[in-house]
């Protein structure tokens, strides 16, 4: 009832503070026999650091995974996953001065409301250091996808009011408003994208979103975008018809990561805007396999995948942390002027990248033994 | 685990085929006490009946509502309330040629794929009817919402590529690429525009969407649209703070529902292009009563309602059945041609308007329950 | 959270009180493609019926299953099952003069503590007719567990005082003080018994238990009893190890019918008397098969089904239904005398046997599909 | 689906193995803003360590609880408590020999069954260690009940073939075959009883049970016995009528402890000898409370607690571990001999009182916070 699990089959359940001794969970419901690399799963929460100078001003974390439980020689045994990230950096003093303020956009206000006793240290579970457990248990649900070649590949296609173009992507323009040319891309455009955007360093940022995060971070100001996901390799069946249906669990999961504002799968929301004789994808059998010719539908009709690539984008607000002085009131209304102070990132997206994959491998992985039961 | 269930501490469980004998569900967890006002009920199932010859060509069905547990001298007893609504107008025959063939876009594929075996009469549970169900269960939930002085309101703001604008409407232009304008305004011009487009007779449509309608009719195509949807009234509090968000559970509701693509609330996709300097909700106290002077966050900050308006929107995709011939594959592979027959709404939004609200309500009323339970 | 749904994988929902429309369920889940017999669910109905004079004076009601949903052409869609059967023999006037008064040992003082409106007619919920329900959904179960070679059978091993022995067993005394030497008997033996007891009619119950229970009919007076159930061709497996052991389940399952106030399995309450070298069940080698020597686990370890006969027992209480008057108070807690008035069941065992099994089922067929959801 | 959880408005996950890192627990739903005694958690785990000479040769180990999250200037916050416990005491060589054999009566053939993969050091999930989670969590719990001033008690009534009575107790004798009289007495007298057999340093066990103990532990050999319960305090309405009994979840709770072979509440097995006339509880008022003259509902009628105390009883058979040789059979299903090693519990029936406590307390707190919502 109080919310900090996820799935059904496949159950994640999500503890600790941000400030309190550690964060982590339980991953419940994980088949037993399956080998696990325990260096990829802390190499998928080194991707959830802070990337570089052009995007954060934050703490290099050192984030280690420790597996308390599941594992018997490297091996899954069908019992419960627990795992905890330690909370090294904590500097409580930081936050004294919120205390008694409520942060504009921030949950200081509804968890006191809420709870009438709230952790003011650091946002308590409002923290992104939350989503440590989330990166974790994608990372093991990653593991069981890949035995099923399933390939999650997230990108950023939107910084602030810059949309990305993958410039080795020649497709036909993209029938959706908000859409990035996608929808009938072969996953392979994809995947340059994406590669370009999860190392920034080695990439040119076009000059003018360069110049816009630098203006930003002077500014002590903060930017949104848009992140896009692509799944392959995903086999027809996945996902129940009704309340269950693969995209209804994709958007509440999508959904529960801090700063996401908006969810749309295949053609979204530039689906209303199209006729359904445009729309409709068609059947066609290639090879004694039968297909669809586009893919507006993203490889899911009736809540159901249907062996196409599933495709997705996820908006994100600007975070509500700014570097910047800003009005707000106390626990008793009085108006306050609370300081720029802690540590800052211009863009969360980058790191929000992990987040969105591991939010999806759940979904999936969890779809994926629930078929399993199902047949 | 087959999804057929939805809600927490209000939990609706659904059945029923578009075909066979009755569809309707259970509704577990409503508070004993309260009186219900089975007319109510049945006006809410009537919201769902096809408007005029503008939007459909579809039968008139006349869906009753039957209560068969749960009630005693028209108070709920905290038994579980089961309902059902008998299908009168079954034609089978008109479905036997759809035995062996996949309708473009729907669920006809999926389905033999993920269970080997289906009613392939109208799509079995992908057929809207199904939503009968939701509606019911949803009208239940406005009784209790109401209790509480919670009013939900949906209105279209879209209808293929035409957004609509409420003329009453004076509020200053709208912040969201997608949006209406409607991110500070004052509810009562959200019920203005939401009162027209309930009862489209009594309204002028713009010339140029009834154009555009009257032609997809002759064309025998169809259109998509974008539901828009306020619920004032909510006090803070309602919501969990990880997985459960409120917006996350809003998100699977309104992905739960046929031909939904996408979801944003509060500023949406648009937040992408602000800069955390504009989104931020500044908190003032006005009157005692602390409050925000803007609602970028949509009435939820943390995954928790803050008292603010609560706002979201809703994309649908032009409905995939076609008054036209379409090509598609048999269950082998076979290229068929299918005829345009059966019933046909050439735009679905309007009879949405109660589905949206509906699972809107079941939400709301599902968090209320779990709030009560938490204080 | 109302506790009307049983099963994670295999869920039944009940709803209907016995002065209600009908009662009926939702049974979701149940895999698709599989062949069902109506027959079959309407003769497991037909043994809920009062078998005889012997042990009733209750009305025969003829209660006709009817299924709404989840089947086409005879076979599971796996969509969900909806059933319903409705009260024909509806007497509201029986039971206006309980409006005010709490019967003994009935549930009407706790549902009005509990929901302070109450359907008074015939215990509502609490009505022996829920269970209606749960022999339709066993039913079904039993349909999905003989596809796997799964039988149950129940008997009944005590009536009052009596403790029932079947003439045909030959087998060591039993070690346990409650129990019937089943421990290590052939699984033969036990459907000697059952048939016999099922059908009472065709075999001569001791003088002695006739005279008892002719006695009782005078007095208006009722007695319990004991029913035994062996489950037989379950594989190893079923079961999970911690808080859903087998037997956990099977107890939730058992206390959860009216008038069970006890269950236990294998050795049970006489275990407490062994002594650890005498209870172990040793392994053997048999023809490449590893099996147990004895069975005092009853054919569950560490939670976990080992592929043995799994057995329990279920205590039933009396009735709470005299046809003597007794003395109770209002709802005001005046003193009031309570006629004998309506039908009554001198003995309800015999009529529990397929409430037993179905349940027994229900759990079964739950953990059957949820182990090969963990292979 | 993989039940390493229990409960549905307080939900405590268990994870853990007795040879890994460490066993710990998440409890979610907890309430926020209540102040919480570290040392009282404490001291519940403290009463599950090896109490003395008479009953055990184990190793006194040094269990020492640590909280993760959840808790703030030591009070609740609403957020998930984690805790664990770091097994110190780890000596893995003790169980190489039971690398390819199966232990009589162990879990270790179902779990090799059912999961392909096992930690076999110890007994991995199917430990006593996964209990100290339990522990835990109930003693949360606790501080939850006594603040609605509930309290739960518990006493050992039988080890081995013994029954032990009070003393001080001058009740008469008791209905039921299997209990200790205790149906009709005030609670003060269960008291006495428990709190001679908590401290049993300070007591006089009789002569024959220090006998039978002392000769259990010469040979090798164990016993088991039975624990009574009683809760007094609780106010009517807990439970939920259907599935969720509370005597059914209390039942599940029970039968979910390792070596637990039965449960019986109120007049249990022995119910089903008795008449209805005898059995039912008359409703009665005093002093304007309507209470019942008897209680052999044990303090639940239609599955809901009606003020009274709710009284139960829990079978342990022996535990398996002997310090003797035994025969079995290895993986392969070979022949083998283990010998007699590792540490060993003549009687765990003291140490289960917690534990038993516990369980109670999980369901009851849990049923505590679902009534809350109902009202």
């Amino acid at each position: 009832m109080s919310g900090n699990s996820f799935g059904k089959a496949l159950v994640l359940t999500t503890f600790g503070e941000s400030h309190g001794k550690a964060v982590g969970g339980v991953l419940d419901g994980f088949p037993s026999n399956i080998e696990i690399d325990i260096d990829f799963i802390q190499s998928e929460l080194n991707r959830r650091k802070p990337l570089s100078a052009i995007f954060s001003t934050s703490r290099e974390e050192e984030d280690c995974v420790e597996i308390l439980s599941g594992l018997f020689e490297n091996k899954s045994t069908g019992a419960p996953i627990a795992f905890l990230v330690y909370n090294a950096d904590q500097r409580p003093i930081d936050y004294e001065y919120l205390k008694e303020a409520y942060r504009p956009s921030h949950a200081d206000f509804t968890y006191q409301q809420k709870y009438g006793h709230r952790d003011y240290r650091g946002g308590g579970r409002a923290s992104a250091r939350e989503t440590l457990a989330r990166v974790i248990g994608g990372a093991f649900s990653k593991i069981l996808l890949k035995r099923n070649d399933i390939t999650i590949q997230s990108w950023i296609s939107q910084i602030g009011p810059f949309q990305m173009r993958n410039p080795a992507c020649t497709s036909p323009p993209n029938p959706s408003p908000q859409g990035e040319g996608n929808i009938q891309h072969p996953a392979s455009n994809f995947q340059d994208t994406a590669s370009c955007i999860l190392h920034p360093a080695s990439v040119s940022l076009p000059a003018e979103v360069l110049d816009f995060l630098d203006q930003l971070k002077r500014d002590g100001d903060t930017a949104g975008g848009i992140i896009s996901c692509s799944v392959t390799g995903v086999p027809a069946g996945l996902g129940e018809p009704v309340f269950d249906k693969l995209q209804a669990d994709l958007a509440k999961a999508m959904l529960s990561i801090n700063t996401v504002k908006g969810f749309e799968y295949g053609s979204g929301f530039g689906s209303a805007s199209m006729k359904g004789s445009e729309h409709n994808d068609c059947f066609v059998s290639e090879k004694g396999k039968i297909k669809t010719l586009t893919n507006f539908s993203g490889g899911i009709q009736g809540g159901i995948s249907n062996g196409e690539e599933i495709f997705f984008r996820v908006a994100f607000k600007p975070v509500s942390s700014l570097m910047k002085e800003q009005e707000t009131v106390t626990t008793d209304g009085t108006p306050i002027r609370i300081p720029a102070k802690g540590r800052h990132d211009v863009c969360v997206v980058p790191r929000a990248l992990p987040i969105v994959e591991a939010m999806a491998a759940l979904v999936l992985a969890d779809h994926l033994l629930r078929m399993s039961y199902n047949l």
